[in-house]
């Protein structure tokens, strides 16, 4: 498998990114998280990990993205297409890099508008007073990003749906292997770490994201993390990973069942693949994120506008959830490039059952991404 | 093993924070981030991973803690000891939890002062555009928290103790059978994905960070991913863990040899556990973060005051890195129940090597919490 992307790849990123800006009256993008880190430059490390550092990259009205890191990073990212890499020796307790990125922005912004992402799944990885010192002291204004960033990531190129593909397909075999780590008796804690270790062993570069549940007639919450109960038979057990490969996630989910399911929790999951269906079906460009909720949300409450979790799926890349949701509110036009996830949830005897699968958006519809689930529940 | 802490636990930190905020003239704290939210609620979920929904929690200036947060972890966080959950359905593209956090925060804090993490390693885990929005409508004043959170996070308790020594051990296990998994031929990325399962079979909940590098005569980087390029004899094999498990990391390295080091390697490798020995034997209460630094900095460098990684260790706990920084601007000083990395790294004719362990400080000492590495490089 070839890692990363060749430096076209970067160089179309910036030169969109650069347009928007013109558009937008923006001198210059100031980014700080990993994933927008990684987006313009391809630098990629787990030392994200560490809160203690904070990394800046900005886009310029013309060229290449200039960074101002630590100098722990500077090799790492010297074998990027990046080359104006400025580093302080981080950390420092007087002047945490601001010095420097203020006089870096004052070059290549000067009194211009610098834009930072802003919106909603965003948020600022500096420390809030050296934002407000880096504010005060620059030539030039901080303002909002107009959304730019979420704009470009939100469709995919066919490089980076090749990578999100590969992990689908890993996640896929490590979920092809649950009959092997689960049976009654085993606490669901141990589960969850033996999944994780069928995907690392399946090409998993890591396993960012766990969660899961298991009870009789449904479970009632899918993010808490994982009891020693051990599963019982008449459970239905659920999985939900983000694995990561090279960079790209997958986010889906498989239930089973501890020996034969009840005629109610195969109903269920029977409508959950109707559910799935009827988004895929819709799907193409020109519907709405709403209309795909709509779609799922008919069939699993009947159209009661959804419950406590808020959207029944979401975009899906770098990060293991991105815009847009899944929601009523959200009028997102679907693109050609575009992933989601479909994520219906229905209500049990027992409590709930949710389901997911991974999507791409095509001229005139859409593909599955991960291995689509069998709708007879695997029996363990 | 028992999961999570006791309420008195909570209270102790709560009370804690309470009696900083009276002598800070602070009605409130507000807090965004996974490791700030737990420290006071021990909420736990790997659902963090997603970047979508801002979580508050805010501190008062008496009672419990109280959670504005998304409808989705209602029912976990009432699991927990805090009792006033107010939860709106996120993602909402109106109004992503904002009118209900400065309702909840007038109702609180009144026109009073509300403190934020704003130093160093910190940042604001929500929407800036919703932080502004927020300053703007509140009846207080949002200010930094002047340090509180940092001053009672990087003093643990006993029971957190127990927990981080647990990691260690669970690494320590991992990394004793780290032979059967590496030897020469084998790609670096597999050496990385087998140890991660090492990792989990051995108890790790996850396995968070991994780093490390392989070359001869010493290694040029320790934050890259791994390559697919195979192990080779001569090669010296650095890896370097965050495990989690119940919510605490460990974050310690070892060093092997592909086959007999070389004379010079050995010796860096024992530059390494001398300099790691100097900084256990002077470690204690009243000691200061610099003073650490200066007693491995000599061993390593002769004196000459450090490195482009910056630092010589760390505080760690509920994240991988933790105040303080053992670096010379750095003048914290040691109380018992802080603990930390020794880190040293030391040049070499390759390139550098590094080696680390942990302690706490006890009262008249140091213990380690990891369990030592052999003077002698393990040989693969």
């Amino acid at each position: 498998m070839s890692r990363g992307f060749p430096t076209a790849e970067y160089q179309a990123r910036t030169q969109k990114a650069q347009s928007l800006m013109a558009q937008a009256d923006l001198a210059a993008l100031l980014l700080t998280t990993e994933a927008e880190v990684r987006y313009f430059t391809g630098y990629q490390t787990r030392f994200w990990e560490s809160p203690a550092r904070p990394w800046f990259v900005i886009v310029p009205a013309s060229g290449r993205p200039v960074a101002v890191i630590p100098s722990i990073g500077a090799a790492l990212m010297a074998r990027t297409w990046i080359q104006d890499i400025r580093s302080w020796r981080a950390p420092d307790l007087q002047d945490d890099g601001v010095g420097l990125l203020t006089q870096t922005l004052n070059e290549i912004a000067g009194g211009g508008r610098i834009g930072l992402p802003d919106g909603h799944e965003t948020h600022l990885r500096m420390p809030l007073a050296d934002y407000h010192r880096l504010a005060g002291q620059i030539d030039g204004t901080l303002t909002g990003d107009q959304g730019i960033i979420r704009r470009l990531r939100m469709v995919k190129s066919a490089a980076e749906i090749t990578k999100i593909e590969a992990t689908c397909q890993i996640a896929g075999r490590a979920f092809d292997r649950v009959p092997q780590i689960a049976r009654a008796g085993v606490p669901l804690a141990q589960v969850f770490r033996h999944f994780q270790m069928l995907g690392l062993e399946e090409g998993a570069d890591w396993v960012p994201y766990v969660a899961g549940a298991a009870a009789a007639e449904g479970y009632d919450d899918v993010i808490s993390p994982a009891s020693d109960a051990p599963l019982a038979a008449g459970d239905v057990l659920m999985l939900d990973t983000g694995m990561m490969c090279d960079g790209y996630f997958c986010d889906f989910d498989r239930n089973f069942s501890l020996g034969p399911p009840s005629a109610a929790v195969q109903a269920a999951h029977d409508r959950l693949i109707d559910a799935t269906d009827a988004a895929a079906d819709l799907a193409r460009p020109g519907v709405t994120a709403a209309q795909l909720f709509h779609a799922m949300d008919g069939i699993v409450t009947g159209g009661a506008g959804g419950s406590d979790t808020g959207r029944l799926g979401h975009g899906l890349g770098m990060q293991l959830t991105e815009w847009p949701s899944l929601i009523p509110q959200d009028h997102t036009v679907l693109e050609p490039g575009m992933v989601l996830t479909l994520e219906p949830g229905i209500a049990t005897g027992g409590g709930m059952m949710v389901h997911e699968e991974n999507i791409v958006i095509t001229q005139d519809g859409c593909r599955f991404l991960s291995p689509r689930a069998d709708r007879n529940l695997v029996e363990l």
